[in-house]
């Protein structure tokens, strides 16, 4: 078993199209022998988003801290609050944001450990 | 897209040997479409816990709420408080227990659907 703290797990920029003011954390994946899914930690800072995109994998989140939005395909705004819970079904069309002007927005990204 | 929040989420008891003061919320999982992972989240009060057992898929585990331990094999703890992560390996023996004797201990128990 592990048990990992989140200050204990390096932070690393996401430079990908579409990405602003981003930084991940691989809290659990492949390298600790998870057999499936991996724990993606994501920092958004005040005005930062991720892509307005899709893919072929899931995302299971948590909201840890600040205030956010998941974004639909017609770019409608879902609300999100630390404590909330989200599941973007493969192949939907979805972006999160920052909606804060002055805290980070920290939320768990689950995927595949493929994708991780 | 699913967007949920735990109070939403009905509680149901967990009757199974070894069990003690344990209610489960099944927050995500294969009612919703979820295509391999799900999410639960277990509340223990004080004085709960799990089985000291194993099986064969893994958890993955984020402390919401209060303070536990997670025991391994041999019964020693590992003291776990909110913010928290951790990974059971399958077929790892292992159990969570509440170490609060007034607060509830809550966390995600994400696991294979399968198995949700």
């Amino acid at each position: 078993m592990i048990i990992r703290k989140l200050d204990q797990v390096e932070k690393t920029g996401v430079d990908i199209p579409g990405v602003k003011g981003i930084t991940k954390q691989l809290v659990l994946g492949s390298s600790d022998g998870v057999p499936n899914f991996s724990i993606r930690v994501f920092t958004l800072e005040p005005g930062g988003h991720s892509p307005h995109h899709t893919h072929e994998v899931e995302h299971l989140n948590v909201i840890l801290s600040g205030q956010g939005a998941l974004m639909d395909e017609s770019g409608a705004a879902n609300p999100l609050i630390q404590g909330d819970f989200a599941f973007v079904a493969p192949h939907e069309v979805h972006q999160f944001r920052n909606t804060s002007e002055t805290e980070d927005f920290v939320f768990i990204c689950a995927v595949p450990k493929e994708y991780e």
